[in-house]
């Protein structure tokens, strides 16, 4: 069973994978930049459904079976699991430590039958379809009273943590409020507090008028650079109106999220070569006692700096390129139609 | 001049180097995977003291003369330096956001005129004279009324964000008390409230008594892994008496610490490899207003794993690897007297 810890100095959690239980031996054989993707036959593919565990949900043609073809976007839980889904939480203390079981959700989102099928090839119409399985898996999971937190995100690219090339995202839900989540609630909780209007709401405001940082708007989204962006071409993707929770999207948002979401990505893909990259979905916990001072919102981030002892020790990050001229680069980056 | 930009949400401060200014194309030339260190003549060696900026300290041989050979330790300045030492900060809003001229000391502490002199292969003696070199460049940076934070740091090969072979460290001073720094600040601060002790001497004592996770110990220090340990051998060094800054090291302590981080660093470069990794010494911000209830420590980070999208959104991290079994491997791996 893994085992969530927390550090007794910051109150971060971490999980320690005591059943893969790596020693020095193992990261003497793989060293870090030699990790190649996995080539050969891919387990994600259409065909090969005997090769994940049993599918939990698919979009599928009618009369097909589960874990069989005719399927365009498909969940199966992960075959290495960072959390376990079985089993009470056992919360612990240790002397100054604590500690709970390793409880919680690791699905993998097939977002595509199509191996090659990478956002900047899909039509806004197949994205749309993953993004309605977000939905669904987030609503699946956000009844289990074990669960706080479900974060859906994203890993591109060898250099960003994918160790499979077949296109796909991750659910991992949590028995606890990740520190990140928290420090974003208390900081927008804060400025609600003093201001009483939602901290995300209002950068909107100012990004729409000031338009420097702006890549793309429709009428439910925008795409921005961050002003503080912590990476080079590090990109937010924002609902315009005030939602706390990805599961509140609708189908009309759900479409122009699609929309935005491409475009971004392709104009990401082609003005930077296909970079690796991660995003984040950030929502609220499932709770959601937020609901006028958090926002959820899309955390892009293209790999292409490298975080070293100064990001470690700091928490603070080196951005070598500017927020405004990154975003420039990209509203002048032509990408095709969905 | 580089900006200082704090992000309205989570008040991290940023540092958006204008003055390197790197586009698309530059990324799309440099794929992060194919960063290779730098290879020729270095700069950072003996009888190249032309090729850096003019030295700001050095421990030499009586008689030579500054920027040229007979040293042993030496500093410059960064040739790139994320901050600029000279300037006012002149701190202001931009609607939301915060902003400061990018004010701070960006310096390269070259450990040993030996190219290939890296830790595993230097004696005790050679470590200290690169431990009193951090000591006198904090102090020397301390009286500077605009600095209110000072990172002693190392970056160990190419995948730990090292661009240059030749032993050596970084110093940077920064006009704000960084995230990280300010979350071990206030996660101490609440503990000694509550206990009316150091967090840090809590946990040493608990350490020393069930040295399940010791790897060393000396008359002054441990080596231990920590118990929510983020990354695989994650380790960390801690005085064993309670002080708050690095600043105040006597020469006993500096002897101690310069065998228990020679030793430590061995047996992960013999257990692991030659691992990349980076160190980072965490002490109190330069006021010290925190003498009762922090402690100075550092903290090295083999990078055998990647951080990838679960990371960036919960600030939580998968370790694969036990610390308790890390600590076993590491206490069992022999390495030779310094």
């Amino acid at each position: 069973m893994p085992e969530l810890r927390k550090d007794p100095i910051i109150s971060r959690w971490v999980i320690i994978a005591t059943e893969r239980g790596r020693r020095p031996v193992d990261f003497k054989k793989s060293k870090l930049e030699e990790e190649p993707i996995k080539a050969g036959i891919c387990a994600l593919c259409p065909e090969n459904e005997s090769m994940t565990p049993p599918e939990v949900a698919a979009y599928r043609e009618p009369g097909t079976g589960p874990d069989t073809p005719g399927w365009w976007t498909r969940v199966v839980p992960n075959k290495f699991p960072a959390l376990k889904e079985e089993g009470d939480l056992n919360r612990t203390g240790l002397g100054v430590y604590d500690m709970m079981n390793g409880i919680g959700i690791h699905e993998v989102i097939i977002e595509t039958a199509k191996h090659d099928g990478i956002i900047p090839r899909l039509s806004d119409k197949e994205i749309e379809e993953m993004l309605w399985m977000y939905r669904d898996r987030y609503l699946a999971h956000a009844t289990d009273s074990r669960i706080k937190y479900i974060l859906i995100f994203k890993n591109h690219g060898s250099a960003a943590g994918a160790s499979l090339e077949h296109p796909h995202s991750q659910l991992i839900a949590t028995p606890v409020i990740p520190k990140r989540v928290m420090e974003e609630l208390e900081g927008a909780q804060t400025y609600y507090r003093f201001r009483e209007r939602c901290v995300f709401c209002d950068i909107i405001r100012q990004e729409l008028s000031s338009r420097d940082r702006i890549i793309l708007e429709n009428d439910s989204f925008i795409s921005i650079q961050p002003f503080a962006s912590r990476f080079p071409f590090e990109t937010w993707i924002l609902p315009k109106k005030h939602m706390s929770s990805y599961s509140e999207i609708d189908r009309k948002e759900i479409m122009d999220l699609a929309r935005i979401l491409r475009t971004t990505v392709s104009k990401i893909y082609h003005a930077l070569g296909d970079p690796p990259f991660n995003y984040i979905i950030h929502t609220a916990p499932i709770t959601n006692e937020c609901k006028r001072f958090y926002h959820w919102h899309m955390e892009i981030m293209p790999r292409l700096t490298k975080v070293a002892g100064f990001e470690w020790g700091t928490g603070m990050y080196i951005n070598p390129t500017v927020p405004e001229q990154a975003a420039e680069s990209l509203r002048d980056t032509v990408v095709e139609d969905g």
